[in-house]
């Protein structure tokens, strides 16, 4: 059954040309002037109610607000950013837009942001370096106002780039002793070492784990190795895969594992996206869990509750980044005092019925 | 186990002020000039390897490059798009950054503008139009060469200023036939007709269904309520749940079909995350899907294949949407003849185990 006709069909053309004359007027057309005229007051009264509304009389101000309405009239933000040496504009640098565990971070990031009167410029690197580098490069040339990072992995000549841009910058996910200027953050080394730990307190020694070719992920895998190295458990079944995560490689990762000789134990996992598929596959391998098999999650993503067992994971105040990188940059560019350069939010397994 | 520490601690307080004094030049401080007199060239020579590279010597262009990159320098767009009455910003505004399902037509959208020299200014309206409208209003304060939008409604108000800018707009995701100005999208009532034809087909009568609300859900919520009772079926079991939709709705959805005394058929889901929620309380239930209940989702995510059992839904394609709506976007802004300002991407129900 197929309703589809590969975007070439179309039930509507339209004269666009006439249609444009009549209802639009020229580009730039509605000026200061124009709501001045109308509101019956002088541009410095428009302009005052614009910039500084409080020292506008109430009912100057309505008449003023009435005549922007009635003309469609927005200042212009481009004059205003050239005389003022701000832009008002920050630019938020991801590796996916279509990772949802970003998107709780930038939403709050924005919002704040929004609320202060700036916009957010978005940038998506595809988890590559190169196209990072390339994408500062063109943000820069807007004179953004400060510059946000999921990451603190960055090419040398976009660490020198930003440096002589000298705006604020936040990075954030990770945390670092040397920030380009400021880092939210918490140690993914960290929570590899406390996964690791919280299965030997399980006595659980065999042991699998899936994980996402992206540097946090690789450094969650190198602090649980290691960790588990340490307490003289080598685990043979590691296999990495790529970014952006999806459920389907959970079940192809756990279907690997087993061909190689995996037999049940704990498998951890770098997403919960991953742990989600991982569960189904051992649902329809009749794999009981956890009872002949643990799984672990990471990120509380909103269905981790709901799986089925519910998901042990790990937590972390994806929000809390949000705000705390919101705040420190408009903080930075309104040259207030800044307490700490390097701010670590936490981070702490979240236990339910997978283990 | 927890090593959280809201967000207060720190492990490294910075002298900044000194810092910054040492390694960062002042703001603005590296000009064209300074790239000039290191490259051993005139400023015009700089201006033309920066914006006609083809039109300079090889080795000359070499030489400006290695300045560039040395210096950090650069160029100034908020001067360029005053002078060319460009601003090269396109504003995309979408009802949420966190659900994936728009996150690919974003994706594929800001790809081929970022490829053409365009930036993406990112607004997200989470499905309010009163917020949209705010947002519309200070997105035109940049002057945008063009706005994309996720949807079809807005205030009266935000349509006027629209008008009234008269700048290139593209609306998706839905059609209709009084575009602002080009639309690419899919009827969402067709395809509510659909899912219920194809029940129909399958001569299943029994029927629940779950719909988020936002406009589009609901929309299919009509074309596929209406014709059920077409065909003299009135199907009482209907839910409405909050937006954005997640897979705790599913699991919830169905106890509450259940509990108004929906006892198997099929449940019909505005969204893939609330049918994977259907199929995971289906199963901690002891229902059988399909034999007891059919399930059917919306929008064919990466999941939807991989589900235990895989998920009948609806396709259409959200990467040809940012695509086409691109085109159409860039065509406009350079004055180019547009064919269709209605653009029917199409859809088509994927049939897999769950039906």
């Amino acid at each position: 059954m197929s309703r589809k006709d590969n975007g070439q069909s179309s039930n509507g053309k339209r004269a666009r040309a006439d249609e444009a004359s009549v209802e639009r007027p020229s580009v730039g057309s509605v000026t200061l002037s124009d709501v001045a005229r109308l509101a019956g007051v002088g541009t410095t009264t428009v302009s005052r109610a614009l910039n500084h509304p409080d020292q506008v009389a109430q009912k100057t101000l309505k008449k003023v607000n009435q005549a922007i309405e009635l003309t469609g009239y927005v200042p212009n933000q481009i004059a205003g950013a050239l005389a003022s040496r701000r832009s008002h504009l920050i630019a938020a640098i991801i590796p996916s837009i279509s990772n949802t565990v970003y998107a709780e971070t930038i939403k709050h990031f924005s919002k704040i942001l929004r609320d202060s009167g700036y916009q957010v410029l978005l940038g998506e690197t595809d988890y590559l370096e190169d196209q990072e580098e390339t994408l500062v490069r063109t943000v820069l040339s807007r004179k953004p106002d400060g510059i946000f990072f999921i990451g603190i992995n960055h090419t040398a000549i976009c660490r020198r780039q930003l440096l002589v841009a000298n705006i604020p910058v936040v990075e954030t996910w990770d945390l670092t002793k040397t920030p380009l200027d400021m880092v939210v953050g918490f140690s993914h080394e960290e929570v590899g070492k406390a996964i690791a730990e919280y299965l030997l307190e399980k006595k659980i020694s065999r042991v699998g784990s899936i994980w996402a070719l992206d540097h946090r992920a690789q450094l969650r895998r190198k602090g649980f190795l290691e960790t588990l190295a340490f307490h003289g458990i080598n685990s043979k079944y590691v296999c990495d895969v790529s970014v952006p995560t999806n459920f389907g490689q959970g079940r192809e990762g756990l279907t690997r594992l087993i061909n190689e000789g995996f037999n049940g134990g704990a498998v951890v996992c770098s997403s919960d996206t991953i742990a989600h598929g991982v569960l189904a596959e051992a649902q329809t391998r009749g794999l009981r869990v956890p009872e002949e098999m643990a799984v672990t999650g990471f990120g509380d993503q909103t269905f981790a509750p709901f799986t089925n067992p519910s998901l042990t994971t790990v937590k972390f105040d994806r929000e809390l980044i949000g705000r705390r990188a919101a705040e420190v940059l408009l903080a930075r560019i309104n040259d207030e005092k800044i307490e700490e350069y390097i701010i670590d939010v936490g981070f702490e397994i979240i236990e339910r019925k997978s283990t």
